[in-house]
């Protein structure tokens, strides 16, 4: 291990920035690798790109498949001057220092509206305060975002989420949901974003080893919570008004993604790669004007 | 008049909000009627709204239409017990008074890529300081995204900001166009929000009767400026290819709305009614990872 990617931190463990690196590639490959076994006609294409400051990225980008409308699955190791404060809301003290970020961000918008859209995000901060030791963190996560829910479909998901937790702490399924469910949610819908899942930020309750296996559990999780709705919805008949409900609820996707989400308003003030943050962005949306679904409908019922 | 309408500014004219309120509630209704003019098949409808504090809205909107695909103009004049800070970056000092405010805000999406967007918006801000004067204050302006510009066009919209301006100053033309390029521009792409036009906050630099006077020459104008810009364009070809331009620029919309539009983002802060504040967003959209135009095509040039 190199001097610079093995630092003691307060929890007297390893900060190994490079096994993080090392996981955090594969599990991008791992993940495109399996979504293309899923699309037939569409292939990732890929970017690299450098930060300003120290860095860069590796974007991957799914267009215009017949099961995949639209996925992005992106890593990036951005290393900066200056922690900035919308970083850490709750270490106020680390805002300024030196810093490096890296993670998988990615989200999944299928074309037929029976499948949901799902985002997921693995990611460790560390600062580097002057004469002290790196301070680290984890954060993450993953939810899901159906149009025509499937109870049978959510509950599969949250199991899975439940299995990934169990190892670690009786409590802690229950303690990310309910972050999932108050960080996905717009006031000015009083909605939440789709269905839940998991999410934790600030995550350094164990040692640095021990949260990585959680983030490990949680990487290893995602596909196998997803793929199974996947195959089982994905050759659904739709109808053109399903359609159409899938891309005006679209529009609540945009709407979080932009005026809420930590992650996406950071990554444009602060001079990130525009295309890279805003591929999550779905591929076809429309917004109209006071939508009322019919009583009792399936879109009611969403 | 009466008298909770009618007080004495610091400028020592009247303010007197009555008087506003009939000419912008007048003002909603001609612009609503020209545009019908222009439109063979869909037509306004109207929602009235209340606003929880005090006072509520008018809002219309066309959509679906042959010419005009989504139009909405607003009235709304409501009142708040206490004036929250995004609303007066310029008057910290106000901030927590009772006040008032009434405007018509109105955006029009054409379906036609060749016909422009517009946006148009006129308010009037009323604080009420205990034991002193109420201080008031305009804002508004108009503006132009065109998604295949013709020169002409960009020229007679400039010509008639101009000719709205002359008669009150020799140098608000320039102040107020450079205003709105300032202000329409989205620092994540380094590009304008289409080609300005007339943007005014803070408006008190003459007698409330003098400043109404501008407000209703920005009122009249904008009719005078969009009109023949919607003849001359409704009805042109265009190509699927230039749909789908259209539909991901208009993406651009979205992000300025939603990241940036400091009355969008109030309004969706402070409890305003959504779906009249999110009129303003595109029917159709649509999001291309890192999208490149044809060099030299006319997509390129925009």
């Amino acid at each position: 291990m190199q001097e610079q990617t093995c630092l003691t931190s307060d929890l007297e463990t390893a900060v190994d920035v490079a096994a993080i690196k090392t996981y955090l590639m594969a599990l991008q490959e791992s993940i495109c690798d399996a979504l293309e076994q899923e699309e037939p006609e569409a292939r990732f294409h890929e970017d690299a790109w450098v930060y300003q400051q120290g860095g860069g990225g590796r974007s991957r980008v799914l267009e215009n498949g017949l099961v995949l409308e639209k996925a992005g699955v992106n890593f990036s190791h951005v290393k900066g001057v200056a922690l900035p404060a919308s970083a850490t809301a709750q270490r106020p003290h680390l805002v300024g220092c030196p810093f490096e970020a890296l993670g998988v961000s990615l989200v999944i918008h299928p074309r037929n509206p029976h499948m949901p859209t799902t985002h997921a995000n693995l990611r460790l901060f560390v600062a580097y305060p002057s004469n002290k030791k790196p301070i680290w963190w984890f954060g993450g996560g993953m939810d899901l975002t159906p149009y025509y829910p499937y109870e049978a479909d959510v509950i599969a998901w949250h199991q899975v989420c439940y299995d990934i937790c169990a190892p670690f702490s009786a409590d802690i399924y229950a303690e990310f949901k309910d972050e999932c469910d108050r960080y996905f949610y717009l006031p000015h819908r009083q909605e939440t974003r789709g269905v839940g899942g998991l999410f934790f930020d600030d995550l350094n309750r164990w040692s640095f080893a021990r949260c990585f296996e959680f983030v490990q559990a949680v990487g290893g999780g995602f596909l196998r919570a997803y793929l199974p709705i996947v195959k089982l919805r994905r050759d659904l008949a739709f109808t053109e008004a399903e359609r159409i409900f899938q891309c005006y609820r679209r529009g609540r996707y945009v709407e979080f993604n932009l005026v809420y989400d930590r992650g996406t308003i950071f990554g444009l003030q602060s001079g990130g790669r525009t295309e890279s943050i805003l591929m999550s962005l779905p591929p076809q949306v429309s917004w109209k004007y006071n939508f009322l679904p019919q009583e009792a409908s399936r879109e009611a019922k969403l």
